[in-house]
């Protein structure tokens, strides 16, 4: 990978754009020629250069005349999408859609970042209705993960355009949707800092769901401080209103089903980051967590709300011939959905309110701390080419982290190391529901422990 | 039936005991009189002499004393057998909890009527877990309409023993609930005022549940201002916060689904209103409501959330032997749950949320009017012989209210006159969902100017 402007933080770029040491303009320039110089056309679904140097340009007249309208203004960021943009359409990577309206309407969150003056590059790519943890994608390609050697690995899904544009310093800030691990996955993979919300913790309006009751926004950076940052101008809030978190010094480690059938390198490595957070003080508890088991088992009885709400959101289309040109393995897995009754589906709902309560209760004063995923990133050709590896790896890919979305809990993926192929390795941090603005400072001073070691 | 204390309203009842006309023992003691002489045994589960006697006694030395908890202190009150009172078991009308551990929490309303001084005669019967518009129950009995002449009417259900202990004049107030028209029907039935509040309007805490999604709490009185001040007294708050109305002087009557099949009396009685209504300046417009339409066949495709979550609420009783001890009418409708999926749960609950707003875009600045029933009380002996006329009799008795469930809407049933036999017929007004206190202002309005006429 070449280094780019955007290997840097919108943190360290906003420093330099406010110390007059470069413009917006470019920074955006840069962007698009790292986009060309890196060449992978799977990354990005609409590249928006002209509208994006344009806004360079304002944004630069704004910051010179002294009226930025943030400390971000003029700083680049790519969007999952799935979120609407007026001038582009929303086509959730999926050929039904390739050619849709424009929507009149952006987003709520795009608002919220025009409010602060960033600015957008495009729409990335991902698994088609965000529907897979692996990120391959028929219609669009498959964004190759930066951090393959010889064989394209899978970059994760299903944000996987976002995790590489940053990965890959195309941007320093791509935006996400996380309903089963869909942030935080790609982030472990691609090796980024991944934010994945609450589900109310941003406002959803003009973003494209999958499943209403667990689809969450998220973030792609290169650090924390750009995490807590950018969340503060996508909900519209200005930084004085972030208040200072007590810090944890408690970390829960689960020992029900996270870790299980770890690779060795994620083993290993995440055994090294708690003996670096136990030097550093961290007080960490290996325990039993049969809240997990007990999730798992309500999956495997009652399946899911998200095959639910998906399947009733493309009614629809399944049943017209327009089903033919989705990817078949995404059409599969929804049809799944007439397996669940509607009883299945009001229990689900109702043993997660339990549940959500019950983390809450267990985790008291502590933070969770578990690997993102099992394994590594896989080859994107062996997913391709066997359904029933690709079925297998996308549950194992997404096994860890879709205990969080049924559970409400906001994450954060942390890159800890890489296997000896250079693959990079993640550790998820985790906390109750609604806890998103305490979970990203805890996030900030475990990174900051780690990087002391 | 006789002429007791409480065929009064409970606002009449009230400035009697402010003036010291009237002890609340006095009147306390004529409930269970009246009780006894009225000798229904249908009607209550459970009744609390001793302990209303005693509160009656401790209620009329606080007014002595000049410190009563409100002006209806020592007002006394039945309940639904759904809500939870320490002392007294809660058992839904059923076999199965008929012996159930009397509960530790009171239901939130019902300590809110404590703390205004409020006395509870004890709790009323309904059909078993509510489920029915009849108000038939084969363990308590079936209580009587009183407006049976020769032969026993059916009171309307669930709420069967609230609404008859109002109608006969056992208490002046009395709780329901309504998940598709169990305070309204009976209310319409039995000739008294129901209020049916929106799902959110009342704390449910501690309220036996039927359908999640759907159940509201509900009032029966003689008169609409006992219906305003009993609900600010279960929400807890003061009369001071209750904002004048801008009283609404047109009506739009649904010429959908709600006016078809009328028996001629209600028909005839619901045109007379109208007039009256027309007479007192009230603009009416007659109008197609493809709302109604779209409701009736989404349930016609997709059943209902009710029988998803009442299943879903009673699936280790259904799976028991205890679900022998069920009314097998009930089980057997809980049972048709499976016939639906999760798919149909899900737009259930999307549709819901669609058509919500769209009733309140249709009816801007005007209420909804139409009759509460399209039938008169059927015969019991009839309904308990005939499997299929109880099933055909209690989808009619329910089809015109189940809409306001389903739509969120707030209503109150209005008696509007008899038919030859002297049975009741009620008119429902209806407004949008959570505009609860405006509905009673408006329906207040409404029967002031029909009682002009």
């Amino acid at each position: 990978m070449d280094n780019t402007f955007c290997h840097q933080s919108a943190t360290a770029l906003a420093k330099r754009l406010n110390a007059g040491e470069l413009t917006s303009e470019d920074l955006v320039k840069s962007c698009f020629e790292a986009i060309r110089n890196h060449g992978d056309e799977a990354i990005f679904i609409t590249l928006t250069e002209e509208s994006a140097l344009e806004a360079a340009r304002a944004s630069d007249k704004r910051r010179a005349a002294g009226i930025p309208l943030s400390d971000w203004d003029g700083i680049p960021v790519a969007w999952k999408d799935l979120v609407d943009i007026p001038g582009t359409p929303t086509t959730a990577a999926s050929a039904v859609y390739e050619n849709a309206a424009s929507p009149d309407q952006p987003a709520v969150v795009y608002a919220n970042c025009e409010k602060a003056g960033l600015i957008s590059v495009g729409k990335t790519n991902l698994s088609e209705f965000a529907y897979s943890g692996l990120g391959l994608n028929p219609h669009f390609g498959t964004p190759v993960n930066p951090h393959s050697k010889e064989n394209p690995c899978a970059p994760g899904g299903s944000s996987a355009g976002s995790a590489a544009a940053v990965a890959a310093g195309l941007v320093s800030l791509a935006i996400g949707t996380d309903t089963a691990g869909s942030v935080r996955v790609p982030a472990a993979f691609c090796g980024v800092m991944g934010f994945k919300s609450s589900q109310q913790h941003y406002d959803k309006t003009g973003v494209f769901p999958l499943s209403t009751s667990l689809d969450s926004l998220g973030i792609f950076a290169h650090s924390i401080e750009d995490l807590v940052t950018f969340d503060q101008i996508l909900r519209g809030v200005t930084a004085a209103t972030v208040p200072a978190a007590k810090l944890k010094a408690k970390i829960i480690v689960p020992t029900t089903i996270v870790l299980d059938d770890l690779e060795d390198a994620v083993a290993s490595c995440f055994q090294k980051t708690l003996s670096a957070l136990e030097a550093q003080g961290y007080e960490i508890e290996h325990k039993d967590f049969p809240i997990f088991s007990e999730v798992s088992q309500l999956f495997g009885k009652h399946g899911t709300l998200t095959v639910a709400e998906a399947a009733t959101y493309h009614k629809d289309l399944l049943a017209s011939p327009d089903a033919e040109k989705m990817d078949q393995r995404v059409r599969e897995r929804m049809l799944t959905a007439s397996q669940f009754t509607a009883q299945d589906y009001v229990l689900l709902q109702w043993e997660r309110a339990r549940l959500e309560q019950a983390v809450k209760d267990v985790l008291g004063d502590a933070l969770l701390l578990f690997p993102t995923v099992a394994i590594t990133a896989p080859l994107i050709a062996e997913l391709e080419a066997d359904d029933d590896l690709y079925i297998k790896t996308n549950l194992m890919s997404l096994r860890n982290t879709m205990l969080g979305n049924y559970l409400g809990m906001p994450g954060v993926s942390l890159p800890i190391g890489h296997d000896a192929d250079g693959l990079p390795i993640g550790v998820l941090v985790s906390g109750p529901n609604a806890t998103d603005v305490e979970l990203l400072q805890q996030a900030l001073s475990l990174q900051q422990n780690l990087s002391k070691e």
